[in-house]
């Protein structure tokens, strides 16, 4: 299945008053991992969007953590797919800091048409569902060079 | 079990460029109505700190989205006690707007101890079990009055 | 001028790993409390949007820190118009916590029509700066009776 | 005087239902900022926090809204020192779109020693008046080559 890699920095703003990551940025990360892999995989929301009136709803999502995460951390959050079903697509994500990975999860998210204002999930054309169950790395692997400084 | 109810408007923050709210505001509302339904039955999690030096990391999380909510709507959050296991709470949250429920889903919390900066599951006392298991709403039921103006 | 005032509590994802809030809340605040300003003079942000085409976009905004906040805190925002000019009008907010003002801010907003994708500042109407000018609280304040207790 | 860049790309859950940034976001984008520059100059305020018991406090901000910014918009800060006082430092932010601006601020900061739960405003050291009033870009400018791709 395809997958990507995504690093970025723990900000401080992250963080709350027990001093370390308050949980719900967990998913504000797995939003970002899952458009980065969209992108990384040729398929960008935004021209999904526009060129296509396809949106990618979430349906389902969870996360189990495992480790706390501190301000300043490089974190690496690996994407890949789990599954591609009819109208709906599963990404997994797994957040890594250094080798430990600290939690993981995952969105079940639909593949959605929108027109004329009325939105009906739709089926996953072939040669979507082609590239996302091909084994392999997006092609622009997103691992920020100046962060691992 | 115990159960609460918590109301608050869907702030314009809260929303996305779809028009509807960005997902992992839920979990911030969780959160919220998770410390919510603590101080609802005695236990405020900010009291259970200093007092008893007992915290309530999130374990596991999961959310179920059915129907989009946009800006302005008035919500109802319902939770209740789901598990009460030997060192770990489940809280399910139901999200309604009017009598139509737009989102589920769970927190399980641990019961930690945190001492000299170290942190341990410990057992959850028997006063603290029978009051999560009792039937009924926590004490202070927050259905803001001005809201349903 | 017109004033509100607006009652929350500090939930603890607005904290940060300083243990105090983490800033940019206060400008979430601030638009909250400024949405819930011009609704409770009768000019509810959507309303103005889906019968008039008119949109509040900030222009300038600015907040002076006075004193920390924490988690549990119960604050008030104090709004009251600062400024109608020709087409914008200025917000000023102040955020107290019982006696004790912990900082102060202020929104520049245009008062802007939506024609056809396109955006234009716009007079402000006379009946709507006669209100805004007007001494005395909105029709709705909203402090929280079950905050208080 | 110190000056630093940083580049981020505007995320989904950056914007609102009114298709563009919601406006606290600049600041969560200034306090990355700032923080970047303090870190490029080799001045990393979890270092400053740790061995010198230094913390940064925001004592004022502002910031003026010049264009909106969109979805998968790739935003470039530049950081300038605007000031350096006896106790305190103010950053300027710029961001950019290309070529444009969008938006600019400030934050003035305090240099705050933290000793035995009490904090201070202390005289900023002349090594590192030195450093911040010294023309030049921080040793690690962060110009994300993936982005710009």
């Amino acid at each position: 299945m395809k997958r990507n890699e995504f690093q970025l920095r723990v900000n401080f703003g992250d963080t709350d008053a027990a001093g370390i990551v308050y949980y719900p940025n967990y998913f504000k990360w797995f939003d970002i991992a899952g458009h980065q892999f969209f992108r990384s995989i040729g398929l960008p929301p935004s021209k999904l969007m526009k060129e296509h009136h396809i949106i990618l709803p979430l349906l389902d999502v969870g996360c189990t953590f495992e480790q706390p995460l501190y301000y300043d951390d490089i974190i690496t959050i690996k994407t890949i797919v789990a599954e591609v079903n009819r109208k709906t697509i599963k990404l997994k994500h797994e957040v890594f800091r250094g080798e430990t990975r600290t939690g993981h999860g995952f969105e079940l998210r639909g593949w959605v048409k929108e027109e004329d204002g009325r939105i009906l999930a739709v089926m996953i054309p072939d040669d979507v569902r082609q590239l996302l169950e091909e084994d392999g790395l997006g092609s622009c692997r997103q691992i920020n060079p100046w962060l691992s400084a």
